[in-house]
């Protein structure tokens, strides 16, 4: 029989709902604090940086989320994505596993990260915001969110890290190709990130100070909302389609996976693939586990704690019950920049303390071994931060291999490292640290 | 009714055969000649360049030849490729016409060349060689060459114009990760190539001059073979997969394309979509008119004269009956590396002599300011050989809506331009030559 290596769904079976966890967690979440009063925040609290729908989106308990027409419509840009079986990888390491992947670099920007940055442009456009604050690591977050407010005329200012802002030139020239600006932070702009650079003016930035002055610029301008492109309910939320798609078409295989397994930076792209699958472990009896992989230089779900922290460095967002290295904790400038975030989502957080879920670290040269293993058995280039997942994914095969057990693997190819090639000829010239 | 924005083939759908249109042509084409005799040449002749199964190709007159398994695996890691309907765009001009795309950007390397380059390496493979040289202009070719035959254990030498490997660094990253080696043409390593050098130290290069390297390492190296990635019958052969695709796509929607347009360097990704819809101009008295589009900067096909001519430009290979500039011809230094040859494919050629084709020029800042038209409908980055024939789709729907006419309008979205951003930034800078 011939091999069908990608498996696609029709634009008319695309989902039309997200799916929230929240109705399904056998513990709820705690709440967010107020930073002030340390009081639980009410939806009020949250509205100088937010639109109102997003809030609503944040506390909700309902199961299932109308997917807007027009969100659907401009998914269909490059939505439904596919899934992807690695047979190549599988005989390279030959397993008896099953390795599929969910590919997520087929948006323009070249991740997962439009997702979310569609909807909360246009929910944002609906309420008659006009400008948007971002901050961005290696710059998929910026790049996607410069993509999706392009579509609704809101003009879009990213804060990118500084590191990446060196490291990765292009990102900026696509950002600003969908009419996105971006200023290196920490920057001269905001009263935070004066004092970061009073502090240190050599600071390679961290996305945790990026989102201070973001979120600083937001707060001081009436017409402006901020946008995070990670770590909160809602954008967790957004990112269930791609689980919701992948449920229907691994369907189509008739295999289940015994094992998801996705990078982790704030946990967008890790919760958007497994939640979907999680739902049967909740109401179902089914037992998928679901691990979490994070940079082993910044640690923060293997070696972090679980308690209330600030989401940002400068400590304006509201307090998040979360796993934490500290919200002053700032990383290597590893390549992987979107994994350089101190903490964890509420969500995946109550998740792993609850052990629903698991986590692994990886390290640095290890993430670019599996990511040259894989584009030379696959083709497809990963980005460094999903190059943390295929390593995982590499370790797993061999165990599935010892044992014998062919299992099934699925994992999330969150995005493409075309615009990470520097890193990759870092590496050839063994010039990356370990971590 | 919902739009449906991308057309979708099942890998099963994929066709299994390469359409030949040597089968078809109203007048035959005129026989290759042998540099130094200026006789026919015999199949014989090229045997010290290319496998014997692609210079049976190359002259076959049969209308369909058998995808091999082995290149139908390979081109399922990204084919089939989907046909996008451009609702955006034709929103942004407000024209009547319906503009489809076929988006080879979506492979690996990053546009349509690895449809050939797989069974290039594969027919190699199966004749024993272990080394293969090329050229490449803005790279796309040779990351292609080095993606397909790391598959098969065969070493890759890629010899990059020059002017293009300073451009897009990161082109050559790519081609390092699938183990090709990359050099800068004109270079010492060839009697050719010192030549050049000798003549003008400062040369930019072109793809004339690199051919030229590539083909003497092959004629010197017994191990060796060499491979083209446009221009030849056997390529544009392995490219009608996009076009036959596409034929399948198209009927899904009912629509038939009264206009194809595709970029024009050497004829590849033109004749890959259109030959297997002008099958249907010579054998059902369909009128498809179809355009292939080149640089102002390197006009064969509109400004140059049909004649024998060399296919590169210190001569050494046989005389081709072509639209040329003259071999020695060499190029302003345009982003669009893919573009900067001197001549066209034979069939190609014979196709505009006949008038059964037709071809039109687009300068460079005209490419460009059609390129981010159609990154903010659609999101997709074009790449500078691409928008060349996106300046022209602009064009034509104009006129569709000056004549109130809803022509559909299929053109082929060859590459994505992910590694040319640096262009696009000399674009914004107001850098960039008009041709």
């Amino acid at each position: 029989m011939t091999k069908i290596r990608k498996i696609q769904l029709n634009e008319r079976d695309m989902p039309k709902q997200w799916y929230n966890i929240q109705a399904d967690m056998p513990n709820p979440l705690l709440p967010l604090l107020h930073p002030g009063t340390k009081q639980p925040i009410q939806p009020g609290d949250l509205e100088a940086l937010f639109p109102m729908a997003l809030i609503q989106q944040e506390v909700s308990t309902e199961r299932f989320i109308d997917i807007p027409d027009e969100v659907l419509d401009l998914y269909r840009l490059y939505r439904p994505t596919p899934v992807h079986r690695a047979y190549n990888l599988e005989k390279m390491l030959d397993t008896p596993a099953k390795i599929y992947y969910k590919n997520e670099s087929v948006s323009p920007p070249g991740s997962h990260k439009p997702n979310t940055a569609i909807p909360q442009a246009y929910y944002s456009y609906k309420e008659g915001v006009k400008k948007m604050t971002t901050e961005t690591g290696a710059g998929q977050w910026g790049s996607a969110l410069s993509f999706a407010t392009n579509f609704f005329g809101i003009e879009c200012k990213v804060f990118m890290v500084k590191v990446s802002y060196q490291q990765k030139p292009y990102r900026k020239s696509m950002m600003n190709l969908w009419n996105g600006s971006v200023i290196p932070s920490p920057s001269m702009e905001t009263n935070a990130g004066r004092a970061f650079l009073a502090e240190d003016p050599e600071c390679p930035g961290s996305l945790g100070i990026a989102i201070s002055e973001a979120i600083e610029v937001a707060a001081t301008n009436e017409d402006t909302k901020y946008s995070l492109g990670s770590v909160l309910n809602h954008v967790l939320l957004h990112q269930t389609i791609i689980g919701l798609e992948t449920v229907k078409q691994l369907e189509m295989t008739g295999d289940f996976p015994d094992l998801i397994i996705g990078p982790f930076g704030g946990g967008s792209n890790f919760g958007g693939l497994s939640f979907p699958f999680l739902r049967y472990n909740f109401t179902e009896g089914k037992k998928t586990r679901c691990i979490a992989v994070e940079s082993a230089s910044c640690p923060k779900l293997t070696k972090g704690k679980f308690e209330y922290d600030f989401g940002d460095t400068a400590g304006m967002t509201p307090l998040i019950p979360m796993y934490t290295l500290g919200h002053k904790f700032i990383p290597p400038a590893i390549h992987a920049g979107g994994l350089r975030y101190h903490g964890a989502g509420a969500i995946v957080s109550q998740l792993l303390k609850d052990k629903l879920i698991e986590a692994r670290s990886v390290d640095q040269t290890e993430s670019f071994e599996a990511a040259v293993t894989f584009a030379r058995a696959e083709g497809m280039i990963p980005a460094p931060e999903t190059s943390h997942a295929i390593a995982q994914v590499i370790k797993e095969a061999m165990i599935a291999k010892e044992e014998g057990i062919a299992k099934t693997i699925l994992f999330n190819f969150s995005g493409h490292g075309l615009l990470d090639m520097g890193a990759y000829d870092e590496y050839f010239a063994h010039n990356l640290k370990v971590q």
